[in-house]
């Protein structure tokens, strides 16, 4: 079979109407509260719209309710519902639920993904995914690990902080990593653990005031003391989390990748529409040459992201491993939706920077991307390694 | 007389004197609030304590109580000042009021000093410069205002709309630029007014929201609506406003280059801080190479940064035509304390985006400055017109 | 139909095939002649190595003696063939030949095809393309064509100077742009003329000294005096010669990006295997961070541009207008390949500049892309011009 | 005493008649030869020309024949002589010789100062200075030195092999750098030596080709095989090479990066004076954004670099520890100069990469500079050393 770069039609009309859906009934809601995370009746209500128009959860199967869209059908639709900061959050495709329905789907039991699958992607609830731990824990470096899990009679007892746990104030129930063995620094050694809100063990201790701030359910800070689960909490193996992670972590890059890129391009239009009406210097804005090689400096930058988002997203499709790709997209993208937001501000001068345009609001919500998911200097390591690696065999 | 780097000792001691002051006694004030701008209350707290500590508006000339500082040695003092966020306000050397104390000891009647300038000189009250209008008016080019004065006996009449008249909520004064003939693209015509707070005509409309939020007073958006002043209230000449402009233009650049080059260190400095402390990876994230590379390159752009300064603040003093010198200072360090900030920001990871650290503050303050005061690209045009026609002669 | 990016087994196996040949075959005549352009003996014998490798002329319908590759398929094969400056001329899809074969295929008439396509796609002559002028003529700006081609009786005469004609020197024939109608700058009104090399009205003045010597028969400078031609050697239709141009030009710059693709990864190649090897600071290069950092964004580069070049190779093969992917494909690929072999040698340091590795060759090799076939400014002009008229749609 | 930016009058006019001397005397000569190194006669006719132009190895003192120029009054003249690539060969103020001399003025005795420091001066002979050794010896690592020199009675014995000792081929005499105690990789341990060329234990192996070609006797690999020298032959101290090495490097980056600068000066003239003529697409190359743009960069680079240089001079002639501000200027030059010169090139397009302007020369010229006396990444990481080593304090 040759190259073929088209989506599949019924993946390309999903899109579309993603697309039309997010820019009809999200662009105006996010407008009106300048990005910041909706309450949760609002994002009910949006859920609700998108359910009614045919965009909910799309890539989870049919069996939870979703189009069972593969990673290169998820590059097509979720890029459009990054158009808008709230658009993944209507079409239940915001991080992290939509990374953990990845990998409760993956790696739950029957019994699991009706407790904690099903109204996840519903829409009944949201979740959260605790793994990253404030210095000297599992960061940039995820064998870092501290947080412990000890077995006790029934089940086990987790011990340890968390932090940038997204999304974890208002979460139905969350995903946390654990030490089973080993010491920190060790690799492997991990278990994950699904821990019910309701349990008294988990405190969420504040939300980290950050940069961003369009995610429902901030970052918070969180604490593991004296937390108890019952054997049938652990989510697969023991011992087996880091394995599992990288089963979430790949997807969850490029996933991210795709939301992104669609803001960048709703920045770049929002940029070409003012630089086409401006009137400066007797002509328009989008006449003069430095204006221009921005323009087409995002062009190029989307059209580059896309690219390398489609071949990891393929690469996993096949079953390949896809960690140098995904890595690869994860690093260039992040920084290409930077740039691309940054000059579109610039553009727009000082409307740019005021709230009458929101890519000031952009330009926040983006930059912790070339952090979250691993900063690009410790991808660039891995590439790095895995290149020279395959250059000494 | 030789190529001399130092500054006199005098003057050596006032920034080390500065620098302490701002370490110990606003820095404090500063982490506590977020680096949002104050309260007038605490303005006046920070200026008394300024004022005690001898480093209070040290670039006004004895007579009206300061330290009489030319642009060079601001060049060393307001780099200090402006480690914290509130050192220029604490020492009275925040745009705008620090630019209209220039302009006015440079233009303003002995009467009108005595009014404007000894109170604003004394912390007594701040003041505005009302120039920038919304699309399509003055902006980045300065030519297209449209605020017209019209003469009525006694005086004049003012009628226009301002935007981004930074510090104008609160302000004891304005000094308003409008046209006083020709027409909105031409060259010249304009004059600069002084217009007291109490003036009926002069109304603020709104705060705009925007991405910085640490200076006093917000960027308004301001109506003259049949604002009524004396003729003893044209600053200067009738039809001069654009060469005052000019006056005011080329040090207040500098100024604000001088101030951010402070935070650049600043960001710098727990940047660094934080990277010999951390540990990743078996080793510090200072003996990374790729953190190195950021600490190296921040160094580099701060010695730039004020290499360039320094020379543009000399042409001034020796009443050479700087306007080539203070452009390419004011590109150079707009965009080299951006990717300070960014760098400092990206070295401290998750920590570095979260309000634990005042990095992600300073990310949004200082992107404007790309815009303010001229966006980049208006003044990479300058520039090469100047090469070029230097050139065709 | 789904997306999919493998090429066909079939073309994979080509690729193989040409890959195991460059670098047995090819590989060492490059090296020994440092990279400077081959005489006429050693390209026929690298010719005849191809042809027996089974690597020969693979774009080529197999009417002619080719595989019948399309677009997308190219970029896989040529990519292997560009890991040697020799490589495409070995396999003969170097430029300018490669173009001007797609060029006939697509519009010339039986008996031109035989009498130039079939020689040229057998490797018996080399040919070249007669397009750009000196200034003010023809260059960045197409429609500023001078040279001008008359009717006389039987035929025209064509009048004029092109420079930047590579191959010209020892063609066997030229594909002469001319204008038949309007005046420079009009748009439109050009005729492509073939012209064989023994017509005296053809001469090639000098060889121009450029940057980049790998191209057969150099860079020329080309006067038509009182050039004569039958009506039979009009290619195409009169007039309509910025059409074909158009026909041969997205595809050609393409074709270029796939080649010097290959020469980026074999830059890459050297640099890490260099980095592997060499003991630094008591580790090796390859274990520093900023050595990292180049390596991995090397690989980056390499993977963003092959994404962008085969989404425009789809647009083509589809028969959609791919001016504009093409063009993002060109300006991305050309100041990535100049990265890439720019921090290859940087990795090498001062074996990076010396002769023992081919990188400071290289160097000066792929520099001028950023120039030929449309400098990096132009398109994005071209580029930014299309986003906007869109938007304003 | 108040900073002062200008050069003392006698200093300004010695640039200014250097200017002028390279312009109408050595431009000619330079353009003729393509700026390849010249020959021994026409270095001796050039030299003859700036002695009689009285601009002849200023930076000697008086004793030795020249002005005496402290650093800061080198960075004036020395970019003055560096606008032509053989400015600095007529002045006698080019590379190794230019820093041999000054080395010799500090540490040589009285009798090696007439053997080889006078005519050196004079220009009656040129030097080398043999340090850096084929990996994996002394290099970006200069404590990896490997060539030895043991005690023999009445002097020394010298073993060992160097490259890239620039000017080897000709020389009247080298400065070789050797191990008289410890190991490789142990810092200190280190002794220079005068070596005559008339010794036979000292043969230049060959030339090695390199991408920079301008410099007098080229980049030699030279061998040391039991070669004598007598114990006079010792440059300064046993054992005190490293801070010899010192004494002359710091120095030597800030001499090149003067003259680097002032042929970056001259690449923008030729860039700029093409853009103030070039007619393209209705206007002049001058007119248009993209090229402003380049052009104001360029500006940019040049005055940022100069502003570093100084501050690195200055802290010299006051004596003050200089590595850090001239690691800092070397990196920043080294990087600006290449842009410099690439975005001029550019800006002249096909003409840029011809040999009918010398850009694509210059090009070539300046490229190893990021690399020779340090590479840009090993100055990056000695900068933030010293930078993490104070914060730690």
């Amino acid at each position: 079979m040759a190259v073929e770069l088209d989506p599949p039609p019924s993946v390309a009309e999903l899109a579309e109407r993603t697309a039309t859906f997010v820019r009809d009934v999200v662009v105006p809601v996010e407008e009106r509260s300048g990005g910041v995370a909706p309450d949760d009746a609002v994002r009910r209500d949006l859920q609700a719209a998108a359910r009614a128009a045919g965009v909910f959860a799309p890539h989870v199967s049919a069996e939870f309710g979703g189009h069972g869209l593969d990673m290169r059908d998820r590059a097509v639709v979720f890029e459009e519902a990054g158009w808008s900061l709230f658009g993944p959050l209507a079409c239940n495709i915001a991080a992290p639920d939509e990374g953990n329905m990845h990998l409760l789907e993956a790696v739950a039991t029957a019994e699991q993904k009706e407790r904690y699958l099903r109204p996840l992607a519903a829409g009944d609830l949201r979740s959260c995914f605790a793994m990253t731990e404030p210095a000297p824990g599992a960061g940039s470096d995820p064998a870092a690990l501290i947080t412990r899990a000890e077995r006790v009679p029934g089940g086990w007892r987790i011990d340890g902080r968390k932090w940038f746990t997204t999304g974890a104030d208002g979460a139905g129930f969350a995903i946390c990593m654990a030490r089973t063995s080993g010491a920190p620094g060790d690799r492997g050694g991990a278990t994950m653990f699904l821990v019910d809100a309701a349990n008294p063990g988990m405190r969420v201790l504040r939300h980290i005031e950050t940069l961003d701030e369009s995610l429902s359910g901030g970052h918070a800070e969180v604490a593991f003391d004296d937390c108890r689960v019952r054997a049938d909490d652990v989510l697969g193996a023991v011992d087996e989390g880091y394995r599992y992670a990288q089963v979430r972590l790949d997807p969850a890059r490029l996933t991210h990748c795709m939301r992104w890129l669609g803001l960048a391009r709703r920045a770049q239009h929002i940029a070409v529409r003012r630089a086409a009406e401006r009137e400066l210097f007797g002509s328009t804005l989008a006449d003069l040459g430095m204006a221009q090689a921005m323009i087409a400096d995002n062009e190029i930058d989307i059209a580059a992201s896309r690219g390398l988002i489609r071949q990891a997203c393929w690469e996993l499709d096949r079953g390949q491993p896809a960690a140098q790709s995904a890595a690869m997209a994860k690093v260039f993208t992040a920084e290409a939706v930077w740039r691309v937001v940054d000059r579109s501000l610039q553009l727009c001068g000082a409307l740019g920077v005021s709230g009458d345009v929101l890519l000031g609001r952009f330009l926040r919500e983006v930059r912790p991307f070339r952090i979250y998911d691993g900063p690009s200097e410790t991808h660039r390591w891995a590439i790095a390694k895995r290149v020279v690696k395959a250059a000494r065999r």
